[in-house]
């Protein structure tokens, strides 16, 4: 027997398991075998994981009894639109896949996001499974069932909720990331702790260097992030209410990713969260919500980590205050013209604040504005 | 007050109103601010439905106080592809219509199933409105929640399950349709007596000229081919069982429509579902599972409405029947390769018929081509 830890995400018929632990993408076969007897499978992956991990996995399912082919897209947040979408349908469709086979995720959140979407509309909904092999799709895209591509208009404009069968969380694949990469996905972790879990907050504090090198630190990193989703989505699965803290630090974080025109070369994801987080405790303090020493705190342990925690640590110019308010305005977390913002009372606190003045926003971006 | 027949779609939170009566275009505005207060719309509909109708249902969704845009796309089957999914989905993002605003569907199956998936994969799930403006439409593709576009692999492969928050059939819209179009749409009416409702098959017999030339009998049988629908689509929302039956005829209708490449001018989809059940029956008494004369009396009724009922019927050579039945293998009821088709023991009595032997369908296939 292996030692995976499993998260249980429950949401009734549409309920299935996360399994954390090493190796388990040579050991996909027997898991996903085991929960879907006889499927055949297509892997959706990038030129990046392809190159590193698709034999392994090909073999792995192979050792399972698990027939695939597979689709190799370029690697990027550019690859999540139209175009790429309509490939992965045709090629799963050209594979002659029934409903109750499966389309597999194999990669970071471009991946997820992109073939969870196409398995959610190839026969209006064919089964799913993500293997996601970047920290960040650990703990974050691979849990909850959103999917989608970006628009010209944004970012994730248009998608499904899909819930997948199984999530494969390879913790030793994560050793081959780019450190750069590895920690844009911690930057979603911290974050659990800053929504509602103030001490495992305490814990990262003190434990981020073993994170970072691997080990039962991680492991267990990357469980208490997931049951922290995991517990959110249970509650709101499609996003009507709760759901929404998960955006801590994403408004500000996709305004300022959809302003370097999703240039990854200048800011990833993760890292636009981390700015987003941080500003959003700073704007909060600025609002009398919450205290400046907790906003202070947030930065602290991002700089410390090495992350990106202002608006001046994107190299490159940015667009001005004005620029980077329409750009927060048409994200989609809008509701009937007001500004919906995650914001705190203090480290743990978050809340949904709406109706939040565009005149206060546009002042702090203009305070906060690098330029 | 108005006299508007009102059929219950019962989906639990997902409960929707069918309203059937003359006039309901103008009134749309009333009907839709009165479930959906304060909405903005997006009408998607097409160039020979917006040229009769869309000044009607502007001024209908003013007068209850409803801002809208709109999107005329090219009439026919065509429509249904990725490329208009996408102008669809640009066109309403552009409008800055939010989650809560409303997609309406102002047109054929074409425009229901396109918009519908549209309003489906916008911000993961805009709200929905069906107007009708097709016989075919108004009993079959607006109720039920199914939506999507055509692959080059095959109809409606790919798309999502979508239900409307209201569907208006407007009854005298019906008046304006060529009449070979009325009677496509016809097909599917007399298919709800066909799958479990023998007596209304028999009303039909007696009624329909009366359901064509218009008036009370109209709106009944459209009520009673939504109720039909409605109750399968209750019992099965997302056609894991039951539903399959509401297949009677497409199996073989599909492959027929594929077979002219959805070339209107030859076969339409209603005219297609037309001769597909024709021959279900005839297959099914060859399989010697129900009477010749079944077989008979249905092949008399199309006869005598002027439908097409045997494949001799569709002007132009067809190929094979070899080719045919590889259109039949690809359709997507097709289960872990076994082909599944709604076969019947008589007038009202279709079931779902798994396994039938490859050899069966290409000899019956043979026996009725006309090539």
């Amino acid at each position: 027997m292996n030692e995976d830890v499993k998260v249980e995400v429950g949401l009734g018929e549409r309920a299935y398991d996360i399994l954390i632990g090493p190796g388990l993408v040579g050991r996909a076969g027997a898991e996903i075998g085991r929960r879907l007897p006889g499927v055949r499978a297509a892997i959706v992956t990038d030129e990046n994981v392809g190159k590193q991990h698709l034999e392994v996995l090909k073999q792995g399912l192979e050792a399972g009894g698990i027939a695939s082919s597979s689709i190799v897209l370029p690697a990027g947040e550019k690859t999540k639109n139209f175009a790429a979408l309509q490939e992965v349908v045709d090629a799963v469709l050209a594979a002659r896949l029934e409903r109750g086979d499966v389309v597999i995720a194999f990669g970071g959140g471009v991946i997820g996001d992109l073939s969870g979407f196409a398995a959610g509309i190839v026969r209006r909904g064919m089964n799913f499974v993500q293997i996601p092999t970047s920290l960040l799709a650990q703990v974050d895209s691979s849990v909850g069932g959103k999917t989608g591509i970006n628009s010209a208009r944004g970012k994730n404009l248009v998608g499904v909720f899909h819930q997948p069968k199984l999530v494969l969380a390879d913790t030793a694949v994560l050793d081959t990331l780019p450190v750069r990469e590895f920690r844009a996905g911690y930057a979603e972790v911290a974050k659990y702790g800053l929504i509602d879990r103030p001490e495992f907050f305490a814990w990262l504090e003190k434990n981020w260097r073993e994170v970072f090198s691997g080990g039962p630190a991680r492991i267990e990193a990357i469980a208490q992030s997931c049951r922290a989703k995991a517990d959110v989505v249970a509650r709101d699965e499609f996003e009507t209410g709760d759901r929404a803290l998960l955006n801590l630090g994403h408004t500000f974080g996709h305004a300022l990713e959809a302003a370097v025109a999703y240039d990854g070369a200048r800011l990833v994801h993760g890292e636009g969260v981390a700015i987003g987080m941080a500003l959003a405790h700073r704007f909060s303090a600025r609002l009398n919500l919450a205290s400046p020493d907790d906003a202070a705190r947030v930065e602290a342990h991002l700089k410390a980590v090495g992350l990106p925690w202002r608006m001046a640590d994107i190299p490159g110019d940015l667009p001005d205050a004005e620029a980077l308010l329409s750009f927060i305005a048409q994200d989609k977390k809008v509701s009937r013209g007001a500004l919906t913002f995650i914001l705190t009372r203090g480290i743990g606190q978050s809340f949904i604040a709406r109706d939040v003045p565009t005149s206060e926003v546009l002042a702090f971006l203009k305070e906060n504005h690098p330029g």
